[in-house]
């Protein structure tokens, strides 16, 4: 009766990766975002203060997907410090018709992390020069690196750099990527250059504030910011949205968590000013890129409807590999599990 | 490193019931309320209409405990239909210092179900006469039952009634009652014969109209509202709370989701009034009841502090009887469980 799949990271793992069904998967939980009567309520947030923590709970219905996740991303900051990952958590996904929860996916943030870099993938299918070649990342950590893995996937690229605070992490990243990737990868001496040599630049940090300005860019390029999720984190200088064609994941979030956020408060932008969402774009409602010289901005602050999409995947691959294993949640633990 | 404690719903029955310690439970978790810095985000609520399902998802941190809980209340209301109860769910209870999710309660809501009427107990308990022994409760459903028993631990409870729009499931809830708790437990003919022998009167329905009428109420009368907790539940005629002294688990809450909710709409209530919380009252910050000729009335919408204390209550219960079982989310299930 009451039986739920349990899948672990290692399932997860296993039956996800970060690949062009990845990429899709993202892309078409976007454009439901802009053709469906998709649900998405604003985003829970839990804030502890005395131990650097924040946990985001987000969700979002897809008509016509017969499951829905909820998503439970806890962000500890001072975890390192015990030798554990800042980021942690798990999905639920519940049957759309009987709210009964239908598998648990311990993934510890990793479906998190593949939908954060797909997203990008998709921003960029969309938005970057057909024929942009060459990447700049800033920051050294995980997303960095999907996020560099995501493009490849979509855009011709050849060569990239890395920029971070930490010219070592920088310079490791950089090696690491090159020899996976398979094409040049140079740690950035300065973000100004960093940005100077790159048609697609994508932001991957938790600045607080701005890491990329405005009189860097140049015609052309397209600028993927998915760094900020929180109101207090800023990468790219607010400016900036005066001189790019800006995109946004959905802008009820970025209005209060994104770089649109910042431009608001700086008094450049007005509150109620609207902006087309990428899903308008992939739908084709919205024009993209406008012509080879406009610069293009896509604000990432992540979506429940990619956890919905990821957690719908993750579970029908999980399916069709016999992972994971079910639990009766009606049985003692002694005898099922 | 990554491990988690599952537990199931006989295991959390054996390590939980409604009993003496799950009311002091609650009633710390209303007084921690109001005289510790708990946070406690607005509930998120995500609809999904055509299937006349709801979800609910609720939390809070509450200093000095080491574990929060994150609830995930499933309401999907044609489940009977096809032979499902509505109601479901889980919780997750993580680390406040870490962020790390420690045990998962797959409690199929067992677990709100007593918080629920533990809740019930604690106003009774500190705002219904001293001396009360009748009751009245509206409706007929699990909640309808508990709450009689979450009386009886906290006033000297001799006869009950059951008045429910169904007169046959009241009758056998009533016959039910009587036999478990050793009282005479009636089925009343009318909610206005019910309400008349009764000290205490406890609305557990998910009605949209009021129920409970201005003129059957009578001096020393206590009345606890527990079945609204959205915006389209009513069970109390607004203009009972021009007539009683009003007590609300959250009037944030309540000013949303609850009776206050109504009067407010009912243009009876000013929007911004504020009103004493029964934590207050536990925490003897505000008086509870003012004599005895007064009528209480006690809202309660159902708090993510309630659900982080049952929670870490079932967790240290567990590890004293050796109770659940550990997954560790970064071995393949295959090897696991």
């Amino acid at each position: 009766m009451a039986r739920m799949l349990v899948l672990t990271e290692p399932d997860l793992r296993r039956v996800v990766q970060l690949d062009a069904s990845a990429v899709s998967c993202i892309e078409d939980a976007f454009r439901s975002l802009a053709t469906k009567p998709v649900v998405m309520p604003p985003i829970l947030r839990l804030d502890i203060a005395e131990h650097r923590g924040e946990v985001d709970v987000k969700t979002a219905y897809v008509p016509g997907l017969d499951g829905f996740a909820i998503k439970v991303s806890p962000g500890f900051f001072d975890n390192p410090k015990l030798g554990l990952p800042s980021l942690n958590g798990l999905m639920i996904l519940l049957s759309t018709k009987t709210g009964l929860v239908e598998a648990l996916l311990l993934d510890n943030g990793y479906l998190t992390d593949i939908r954060t870099a797909a997203a990008g993938a998709v921003a960029a299918k969309h938005l970057a020069r057909p024929d942009a070649r060459s990447a700049a990342i800033f920051g050294a950590g995980l997303q960095a690196r999907l996020q560099l893995q995501a493009l490849m996937l979509v855009r011709p690229i050849e060569r990239a750099s890395i920029w971070a605070r930490d010219p070592d992490k920088a310079a490791s990243t950089a090696r690491d990527m090159a020899r996976q990737l398979g094409i040049p990868v140079e740690a950035g001496s300065t973000p100004e250059q960093a940005c100077n040599q790159a048609d697609i630049i994508v932001t991957t940090t938790p600045a607080e504030h701005p890491i990329l300005k405005a009189e860097w860019l140049r015609p052309g390029q397209h600028i993927t910011a998915m760094g900020s999720d929180s109101e207090h984190k800023n990468e790219v200088a607010p400016e900036i949205l005066l001189r790019v064609s800006y995109f946004a994941d959905s802008v009820a979030q970025t209005r209060r968590l994104g770089e649109l956020h910042h431009a608001i408060r700086a008094g450049l932008i007005a509150e109620d000013r609207t902006f087309p969402e990428l899903g308008k774009v992939i739908a084709g409602q919205v024009p993209g890129r406008e012509d080879r010289d406009a610069i293009t901005l896509c604000d990432l602050t992540g979506t429940g409807v990619q956890d919905t999409a990821i957690a719908t995947l993750a579970r029908s691959r999980a399916a069709e590999a016999g992972a994971g294993r079910p639990i009766d949640t009606q049985e003692p633990t002694g005898g099922s599990l």
